[in-house]
């Protein structure tokens, strides 16, 4: 068998993450590799141990990067939270409500699922419901930003309602973090967990997350150790631990340390809110231009995410066949459904990076010449017209 | 407060790893990122599973890369190879024998710890004495090449001893993949984990695992599902399996794949008797050089690892100091003593792309520069000499 170099092909990533990495970031990550516990190193932690925070909006010291892909910074919440018999409610409205479920039952807890229909928020007054029916709960949690469809839950709204009931509150930012508002100390969410591949538009597979003192405590007073060494909060503080000797814990991925700490630079210096409402307006736009065709959002307008349109598939379209071509003819990646919406939805990512007015422009186009091609029963020749009258606003 | 871009110092790495990354990883590394579940990308994952399976001299389906540092990779193996209650014998020779029984007993396994004093090999007298006294034993599990003393361990006789008493064996394989004769088929290895960083001299930040079909079959048959849903192997397989449709299960860390491709065709490039063999003969080289100067390994020689050298710290010598020093005077990282043996070690690695003639130069040079300045009983002006007689043989 013979091997050669992979060079990947050409891509503009607007699908669910990750989004297009910009050249920065690419530049950063590739510089070389020193050690983990280089003093140097150790003052590029506590760099985007402070820019971190800057993003996440909170002062709180355990606030860090996981080693490893959000799916794992989701555990790290839950395996340090979750004792064997607490009771936690997880309100799910998509596909990540499902795995929280799965990681509640993994650490011996009992998980009370509320469910929303997937593409709706999450429902205030179910969780205040299930709370009185539950009082013994210990944890709330929930998705913020649901990658799965697209929709958008009242963080604020939820994490007072946990409160209130004397439980700690999991908030997942995956797709949230840099591209919507977040406030994670004036909500006073206690556990947060995000992606470095979506609104961050740095490379795939590290996941910050921050703990709040409260929580804090919770994890020190802990009656079972944390069933994941690799995960244990106890352990990961002796290494990104503030001012004191950094005690050795893992290998940290050191490159994808460069890239973080790039890519929390690009949000310092754009400035959160200004990248918010980048995101904001650049939806507007790729909104005009699908409407204007005759594409449908599944997420009704109050509910919407700006970085992550999902739309439905028109009707007598070949899903897998229209991402092909638009992959293979146009370079354009966009997102299938996932669970219960696959097949009907499209999931179109205008994350961090990917959030341009050219993407938005190249995205109208291909999707149209593709569904025209098709013969998909859309209206021709008004998309891009629609969104730039938007951006001209 | 204000950022800037971090430019890493100037390094050697010359400790128990991150090990220095060849341009060619890096500038893979750094190409444009594409998605995770894009067919070229697919393609990429395949072409490493056959890479791995060479590199591990193994034909078992489930080999891949778990996204996440060697600490994940070998909870990976213990959280899906233990369950409850399960029996395991631990051979402890070093630090991360410590780390397998905190494994154990976070997934409510039995630890039976076989203690060898700290630098000499796993005894497999020992073992076998002990599986002989726990015929109810499931697992046994033992580090290959201890990263924190430099000691090598017979890992087919363990492996063997093992499978004669019906268990399956976890081998710890993160400082020698790839560094010295590991053959997971023919030694019967079940379960086998390692990392990136050291022999393979990619980024840190991954590990490769392989499983045997007994491992797999026992994965299968569990009773309790894995208590980590980040490390389940039943769902990585569905991502990572060959032939059958991808199922998405986490976001890959789609640039560190790349470079772990570049590092494997590296490694398949020169072949890995050949790269074997020059970690061996660099070794004799760099020992040459260091008794000359009168300085003393720690592991005696038949159990001594050639890609990493740990040796005393000289009488009277203040160890921060001088590494303070050869990292500040000389640009050269070499390891610190770990747990028992902090302060009173040097670990000096020569792995994979550190394993070069101008490193051991370098580093002959810079320490004997360093010991001579703190007045420390060397003999000066041999070292190089000694080192070269050597490689010119």
């Amino acid at each position: 068998m013979s091997f050669s170099a992979f060079l990947p092909p050409r891509r503009i990533l607007m699908g669910p993450g990750p989004s297009d990495v910009p050249p920065r970031i690419l530049e950063a990550l590739g510089r070389p590799t020193i050690g983990h516990l280089d003093p140097r190193f150790v003052d590029l932690m506590d760099e985007i141990k402070v820019l971190l925070q800057y993003a996440m909006q909170t002062e709180n010291p355990l606030t860090m990067p996981i080693s490893a892909p959000g799916s794992a910074g989701m555990e790290a919440c839950f395996v340090n939270l979750v004792e064997p018999g607490d009771k936690v409610i997880i309100c799910q409205n998509g596909v990540f409500g499902g795995r929280m479920q799965e990681n509640v039952e993994r650490c011996g807890g009992a998980a009370v699922v509320i469910q929303d229909p997937w593409g709706n928020a999450v429902d205030p007054q179910k969780l205040e419901d299930t709370l009185k029916a539950h009082p013994d709960t210990k944890v709330v949690a929930f998705v913020h930003a649901e990658t799965s469809t697209g929709a958008s839950s009242d963080a604020k709204t939820l994490v007072e309602l946990a409160r209130r009931h004397g439980c700690l509150s999991i908030v997942d930012a995956v797709t949230s973090l840099a591209g919507s508002p977040l406030k994670v100390d004036e909500w006073e969410i206690d556990a947060i967990y995000s992606g470095t591949q979506k609104c961050l538009s740095c490379v795939p597979g590290i996941s910050p997350v921050s703990f709040s003192e409260r929580a804090q405590q919770r994890i020190s007073n802990r009656k079972h150790k944390v069933q994941s060494w690799f995960l244990d909060m106890n352990l990961i503080m002796g290494y990104w631990g503030q001012g004191a000797r950094r005690a050795y814990h893992h290998t940290a991925p050191v490159n994808a340390m460069y890239a973080l700490h790039e890519a929390l630079l690009i949000v310092h210096e754009e400035g959160l809110e200004n990248a918010w409402e980048r995101h904001q307006r650049n939806h507007l736009a790729l909104k005009a231009g699908l409407e204007a065709m005759g594409i449908r959002f599944i997420v009704d307008s109050a509910h919407r995410l700006p970085q992550l349109n999902a739309v439905a598939i028109p009707e007598g379209v070949d899903d897998a066949d229209v991402r092909r071509r638009l992959l293979g003819e146009h370079h354009l990646e966009i997102g299938a459904g996932l669970g219960d919406l696959a097949g009907k939805v499209w999931r179109i990512g205008l994350m961090g990076h990917s959030s341009r007015i050219e993407n938005i422009n190249h995205c109208l186009q291909a999707l149209e010449t593709v569904l025209a091609d098709v013969g998909a029963p859309i209206n021709p020749g008004v998309a891009l017209s629609a969104a730039q009258k938007i951006l001209a606003a």
